[in-house]
């Protein structure tokens, strides 16, 4: 079958442990592509342009609105944040499977412009463990906390969004399970009407060669 | 999570090799289980009851009708054919994946009735290929052939019904590529309707619990 990258939109509660995994899973599988960010926000220390994000002017977001130049973006505390689509579309029709990170009202946004993106929402394997992340960074204040449980709550309303459920207790374990979830995913009918297509051509003639042998030897 | 057993359907194209991939997915792990289908067909010679199939009489079978003890049945040339439901439902139960190989009509019945059973199609690499088995059996007449053919561009029509497409290039591949479409089924959100709920209670609690103590320590 010819293959086609697929979309792969990847969500999940703070300190479940998403940009580790696909770090790993990018390193580990040469199929994957990154997709890159563009914010209007100001690069923190280390932060390097076209690898954390693409760090642009509020103009230039708002040219890439206008140009439907975005496949998804969204505004938070004042700074713009949206996947950019030409790299995106680049990388799937170059066979690479493309992955977003990005939080639930993008994947909806995604889902819609991509009917066959893959929605993968990542979970640790219960809450007390959620919340021992969140805490543990050691770095958080008890109101970040508690701001961070109170989104984990909404985003726990919109799990049935997405495709498959990923919970990530061991790293290489999840990793392994993200892969096949996604490789599979290319089996779907939806991701190869092509194959379909030929198969039903082929099938058609076939029938009328047979039909057609069958009336000789008549 | 818990879990619990998926009914999978399997349908395909004739001389696609669907018979030999199931029994060795059966053999190769022990978390499947095969449904036998009940049929009023006489028994062929070779066929052990409650290994082919349960062969019963028609007064049996209707019985079994009334009683909607069936999952899905249909009636070809004169005889009935259906899955049990009690074997089913039992094993499902007990945490196996349930097979049943049954084509498009019942495939469609089952989704109805369990709409969280995964469908999967398997088809030869290429029509040319199942047309060589389809022949290359040595024992069909072309009068056969042709009208198996007929069947294939009708089920060629229903693709889109089945979650994945699994092409039967290699049995050995096939097999492993079918065990991992059933397991991955086991991670979509509808499939883990228990853990979800479990993680919105606990994510609650803790709200709540974290909403307390910030009043408590002003």
């Amino acid at each position: 079958m010819k293959r086609k990258g697929i979309l792969v939109v990847v969500s999940g509660f703070s300190g479940a442990g998403k940009g580790t995994l696909m770090k790993q899973l990018v390193r580990t599988y040469d199929t994957y592509a990154l997709s890159v960010s563009m914010t209007t926000r100001a690069p923190r220390p280390g932060e390097t342009d076209g690898r954390e994000y693409f760090f642009v002017s509020q103009e230039v977001f708002e040219q890439k609105i206008r140009e439907n130049g975005l496949v998804e973006y969204a505004c938070y505390c004042g700074n713009y944040y949206g996947t950019p689509r030409e790299y995106v579309e680049r990388q799937l029709l170059a066979g690479k499977d493309v992955i977003l990170e990005i939080e639930i009202q993008g994947a909806r946004k995604v889902k819609e412009m991509f009917p066959s993106a893959l929605l993968l929402f990542v979970t640790p394997p219960g809450i007390k463990e959620l919340h021992r992340r969140l805490a543990g960074r050691g770095t958080e204040t008890e109101a970040v906390i508690r701001e961070r449980l109170g989104r984990a709550q909404a985003e726990a309303e919109g799990i049935e969004t997405y495709d498959y459920l990923v919970v990530n207790d061991d790293l290489q374990a999840c990793v392994e399970q993200m892969h096949r979830l996604i490789q599979d995913a290319h089996c779907a009918p939806k991701r190869n009407q092509e194959f379909i297509e030929m198969l039903r051509t082929q099938l058609t003639e076939l029938c009328a060669h047979a039909d057609g042998q069958g009336q000789v030897s008549h």
